[in-house]
């Protein structure tokens, strides 16, 4: 039986893999769990299976049909340097090889179909505020170009990890009993508090984060002239981001156009209840599979721009989910079996 | 001597005025702290000064100089319907009166000098989203006039008053204990979580808070044709208000101008450590004077767009310090004394 690994399974994307795998009947015994050093030999529970983490040599013994990358773009380098000789499919969720031109940038509903598995074996997932703005916005870019989007982000502490989301607790525990605290996360104080993301600045002016977004929008719409910007914040919420989006499209738009062509897209739901005042949240859109999407709203300057609400799990749609329907996407292809496959050294 | 009036003193901002007054060394025995019904009687300790909270009809029985309104809107209409002898100067935080043709609405770095004492005896202090952008924003606007703009907000909880403050530690901590909680000032729960802004809808599209945005700074800037637009979102912290801001004007702009035009414009500060990746949160400017901006960016998209992140204390510039700054502005005009008077019932 070929296996499936999991690269950083402790973490908070490989243990949501994991969950996802499990959830999709895939039997406990052809999962394989690979953590760093410093977690081998520890076990790790979830939904009622017990595994035992793996050092990262494993991945050479067994027959491996896919590998999740979900540790970091040190351990994605890694891997590439190191394993030439696995011909298993990997699916990685780092960053660093997502502008490399042989290697595709995959959001399944957008265009699940560049992959070509004759020549494709190491596939990126993007970046989390890139897969649930895109999610939304692609289907209306098909009928209207955009000329421009903006994006202000609220991004929850599950970015950064398991790490950051104890820390938010514990440090807001701390300041509600007016105790120090001792972050470490990030550089700011995060109880009740928001700053700027904390990625590092890749230019005079944007963020790593702020590059990733506008780079890997243009590689998956394939558009090179897309005129995407934003500016990035961590908020304090535990794991869904949200987005405030404004698109100015190249044509004049109507909200009637725009919700019947998202009433149709794959993987979004619409939630708003303008009675009550309540739309998506983080809270809501936590652990759903969905993006939620809504308040869409002529900016009443005219008649291209409009305003858009959207909030998705980042851990879930942002990261993996988004990588295991890469894995479905592509399973469902005859040739699947063929390309992916192993050697062991 | 004449007295100075805080209606609402036993609210969020009504007590922050109370600070300033006694920080500005105005003799206690001077203040006249009015509350609802429910507090009248009670009494409010502040900088180790005591006083006993009055009933709104002690205005018609003392010599008043100035009445500060921060009790919200109904009580500024009742105070507009059932007061009208009183000569007292009125300077109201409410919304109810800002849109009228008469009565000026201040921020006194900017548009200081629309007030004539002569004619104007009621006159309005803004929304806070809008004092805090327009200060930062208003100078640029002189030199290179704006062809948009567009602001999504990260509001905090003390913009709906101590009610809210309290519920989003209250209920934080039940959160973090696992504990049930019924929370009441908003309709989604708050614990790590975020809400586009509650206020109720004006139109199909904006809610309260994003219209009173546009109508205030368009009157404000005198300018009708100003196109700015909003998504306003409420964010779990405590009392300082954070804008992402984007700005495109009508010529062609550059960062170096825009920094030496800031640096000499009143009642901000620049902050940014771009090597330790630090830019102004709502916690460190809580209570304090100054309005922070900083990471203003070409959008790398034309040469009119700029980004533009604005962190101020909702309760200090967003409300209080700017009304208090509205009153000393007016005192030092030779005719305040002869305007600012008292009649007595």
């Amino acid at each position: 039986m070929k296996k499936i690994a999991i690269i950083g399974a402790s973490g908070a994307t490989g243990f949501e893999l994991l969950k996802l795998a499990l959830k999709e009947h895939i039997d406990p015994q052809q999962l394989l769990l690979i953590a760093s050093e410093k977690s081998i030999g520890k076990t790790l529970y979830c939904d009622g299976h017990t595994f035992e983490l793996q050092p990262i040599s494993s991945i050479h013994d067994n027959h491996l049909e896919v590998i999740f990358l979900a540790a970091g773009s040190s351990v994605s380098k890694f891997v590439k340097a190191h394993y030439k000789d696995i011909s298993a499919l990997v699916i990685d969720l780092a960053s660093t090889f997502r502008q490399e031109i042989d290697t595709p940038l995959i959001i399944p509903e957008i265009n699940g179909d560049d992959v070509d598995l004759k020549k494709h074996r190491w596939i990126c997932s993007p970046n989390c505020v890139t897969t649930l703005t895109l999610l939304v916005l692609a289907p209306l870019f098909k009928i209207n170009a955009p000329k421009k989007v903006l994006l202000s982000t609220y991004q929850a502490a599950s970015g950064a990890g398991y790490k950051a989301m104890e820390e938010l607790k514990n440090e807001t525990n701390a300041f509600l009993k007016d105790e120090k605290y001792h972050h470490i996360a990030f550089n700011d104080p995060y109880a009740f508090n928001l700053f700027t993301h904390n990625s590092p600045f890749v230019t005079d002016d944007d963020t790593d984060e702020e590059m990733k977004i506008r780079l890997e929008s243009k590689k998956i719409l394939k558009n090179e002239d897309l005129k995407i910007s934003s500016t990035c914040v961590r908020v304090p919420t535990l794991r869904a981001h949200a987005i405030s989006a404004y698109v100015e499209f190249s044509e004049p738009m109507t909200k009637d156009v725009i919700y019947e062509t998202l009433a149709n897209a794959p993987g979004i739901k619409q939630f708003e209840d303008f009675g009550r005042n309540l739309f998506a949240t983080p809270q809501m859109a936590a652990c759903k599979d969905e993006v939620y999407y809504g308040r869409i709203r002529k900016d009443s300057l005219d008649d291209q721009g409009f305003w858009f609400w959207i909030v998705g799990d980042q851990l879930l749609k942002g990261a993996s989910l988004n990588a295991w329907q890469i894995y479905k996407h592509l399973r469902r292809h005859e040739t699947f079996h063929s390309y992916a496959g192993s050697t062991g050294s």
